[in-house]
């Protein structure tokens, strides 16, 4: 089993499944055995680059099916991709092209414009966009069909909220067990189609494409989230799982209105932290069939997630660790009692073997196998997980610890309020106090004393927050993730 | 991933899914959380007689929950397990046990005669009944709750066709493999539940058990096959996989009736051999779900399946390698083009090691990676598998090469003849000649001519028996697979 090898996925796919639909996006759909074909000449082309085994290619891409055949003629090649976030500056950009040794940069046409500013900076790199590369002559170079699970496929650097970005190397292997772990628990189906509506240059969205060539479904890939465009795809195109995270599901269930999903769409897959007990009330009363689940890029996403006999009864929980997975609690490097709040710490096939070129951070973070990721949880008295913040977040007031997402699930919780944020300010007494910040929902009217007298009856004193502030958004990443560390820059 | 290592199955069961059933007798059935605990007790039971990890324990085993219990025992504890097949003689028991150098025998009290045999020709083992087991204290001796992949799980002696069985190292990674490639082709429902009506002491019903606790799924376990029962669970027990092989599969169908079996039951997985084309037209016509498949002890179950989309299209096909494992056809060494015969050679990570102590035997059947099975078979056009026989009931007649399996096929498809074999015997001009065994049908009538006669419609003139014996039953093992070498025992 040692440097378990195997056929390429795509390669595999279209031997077994020639005919089944791999990819259904806005140009139209494609087969296991066009997509190959297709992906072969990209390869060829690719090869007329010069691109190699083990070179550095970085991509700006969008949720495109260009994307999707850029990505699987470097996985041909062997080349390790560096997922670049689109939503980046340039210089972030360039950072991370520098960090993480990209010889060249391929990119969706839509990004020219910042690309042509990156190309005043770095003259040393190659920039191909997709529409020049369909001009590219093709050259028959020797193409990996058979991949070794311990290489790397990809680079995608974490958000990083304190310091510099880290870049989380991820073997075929992390996406091989990670996609196996989620099927153990989420079964699969032969009618099963997945719905990719978060980026595929993060991990959430990735993590989909690989199902798709493991699994041998088809994936609905849609270029942003448009909850209009989520809800039409499930009830025309038969999807039958997609992958959100909170803000998302409440504007697919405020479109939903009244409706209830088809039988047959069985799995929202709920990631990306704290989820407001009010949204999973409400996802009850609708019969919306939300698996909580807990993950990060270092762990090729899903790391625990609810069974589904368990969604109603355990609602709030992330579940227990995946089948080949295992998860524990410390504090101060002893595992916890049930309740008690400690680090989360995972080990797995699914878990990273560490940052590209920081060998400390690496051993700092992955100790014997096991990784910390600096997020908060607990078990209960069942061994369930529940989540409670990142580390990095926590606010030590007085000697507590207070966690931003207990305060933001209150804060949810009120009617008026749409969406809404938490973070640490010093102060001279406590050492941090924590403040808040709210988008009141259209048509809607509350005042500061009101919100802090609702979070007073809801939440230990030390818990309330200081101020609140009415902002007209809360800041997120594109996996609408609350970036708690831009919160500051609000006021 | 080198060695990588995971939570011991049933104790991850027994974590993520306490409740489901896991096994359903006719002793009446237990979740896995009641498993796990008994399985526990029993492992303490082992630590007072003083079994170790890497220990070789043999078993006499019935498909019943003592057994599934004593099997999870022996892995919490480490041992490995040498499963011998309980239709053994004396004689053959006592060769695979010094063999395998196992140091004590459990076996089910039905084998108590059989045992008690044993026990005057081999004075240093130890032997042990379930009966025996019950009464013994528990100490509590260390538990792996954490398996190595790499490690040994099982020794299955091959029926070995020539000279001396061999034994199948089976690592728990192989079985690991094997499940999960199983549930890549077939899919994984949160309704299956998996009928082991073959024994579990072979790698048919081993891998069954195995899956149950990998896939979190209810095995309903039969103590041998009675078409009836089989029916019953189908119809009652919302049994939704059975593993048969054609002779059984015969059965079935007649018990059945002119019934068609419930919609939720999804998969009739039919292995062991070449099946008569005239049995795969009524299951057509029966729309029973049969996913042709073609595995061996060697690679730890199927490693061919056919795809559901291909189940009557590619009739008699055996599919293509299941995802994580790859397939070839050589001839000489040399792979085969489509339509040409040779031998399957086979590679993944579902495949053995190799044989225990018998490096020679090993070498000789492994070379790079890939595993020569010995079979015979070929691909069509669209690379599909089509198996026409073991290379060693291969006959030789005038040079050409003539498949029983072909001649067989042939045979069973005359309405008279319920069931038949082919083997070859020596012919001084042709070197050997095929001869045929047939049973007919009750209450049918047939003569040697008008079958010769049957044949030579549709066979070329050298593979036609030369004569046909009428037999009262055709020799088969307890997997119903075909014992050619001992047809010729029958005159």
């Amino acid at each position: 089993m040692a440097n378990q090898k195997m056929q390429n996925w795509l390669y595999k796919r279209a031997s077994l499944t020639p005919n089944r639909i791999a990819f259904i996006t806005e140009e139209g759909q494609c087969t296991f055995a066009e997509l190959n074909k297709r992906a072969v000449q990209m390869a060829y082309r690719f090869g007329t680059l010069g691109i190699k085994k083990g070179d550095h290619i970085a991509i700006l891409a969008k949720n495109n099916l260009r994307s999707v055949l850029v990505i699987n003629a470097l996985h041909y090649i062997g080349a390790v991709i560096i997922f670049l976030n689109n939503r980046l500056t340039s210089y972030e950009l360039l950072w991370q092209i520098k960090d993480s040794d990209a010889k060249m940069l391929i990119y969706d046409p839509t990004y020219s414009d910042k690309v042509n500013n990156l190309k005043k900076y770095n003259q040393l790199l190659d920039f191909f966009s997709y529409d020049e590369l369909s001009d590219i002559k093709q050259t028959k170079v020797p193409l990996q069909f058979e991949i070794d699970l311990e290489s790397n496929e990809a680079i995608i650097y974490t958000s990083g909220t304190t310091g510099y970005p880290k870049g989380v190397m991820l073997t075929y292997g992390n996406h091989w067990w990670s996609a196996i772990a989620s099927s153990l628990n989420l079964g699969l189906y032969h009618e099963d189609c997945w719905l990719a509506c978060v980026p595929i240059y993060h991990v959430s969205g990735l993590s989909i494409l690989m199902r798709g060539l493991i699994y041998g479904i088809p994936v609905v890939l849609q270029e942003s989230f448009n909850p209009e465009l989520v809800n039409y795809a499930i009830f025309k195109r038969d999807v039958t799982i997609v992958s959100v995270v909170s803000a998302m599901l409440t504007n697919l269930l405020e479109d939903l209105g009244t409706s209830n999903y088809p039988e047959k769409f069985r799995c929202m897959l709920l990631g990306g932290g704290p989820v407001p007990y009010s949204l999973l009330q409400e996802c009850k009363a609708h019969r919306v069939p939300v698996f909580q689940t807990y993950g990060m890029t270092e762990t090729a996403s899903q790391i625990a997630t609810l069974a589904p006999e368990y969604m109603l009864k355990k609602m709030g929980s992330a579940g227990k660790a995946l089948f080949p997975v295992q998860l524990k609690i410390e504090n101060n490097e002893i595992p916890t009692k049930p309740g008690e709040v400690g680090e989360i710490v995972v080990k797995g096939p699914n878990v990273t073997k560490g940052y590209y070129n920081r060998p400390e951070q690496t051993e700092k973070t992955i100790q014997d196998g096991w990784l910390y990721t600096g997020d908060i949880g607990y078990f209960d008295e069942d061994g369930f997980l529940y989540i409670l913040d990142r580390r990095t977040d926590l606010i030590i007031s007085g000697g507590e610890n207070v966690y931003p997402a207990e305060i933001e699930t209150v804060l949810l919780s009120h009617e008026a309020i749409e969406d809404a944020g938490v973070t640490g300010i010093k102060h001279e007494k406590w050492g941090e106090v924590p403040v808040a910040f709210v988008k009141i929902r259209d048509g809607r009217n509350v005042n500061e004393k009101q919100i802090i007298a609702f979070c007073e009856k809801r939440l230990a004193r030390y818990k309330v927050p200081v101020s609140v502030y009415f902002v007209n958004y809360i800041p997120r990443n594109a996996s609408k993730k609350l970036l708690r560390r831009k919160l500051l820059e609000l006021i």
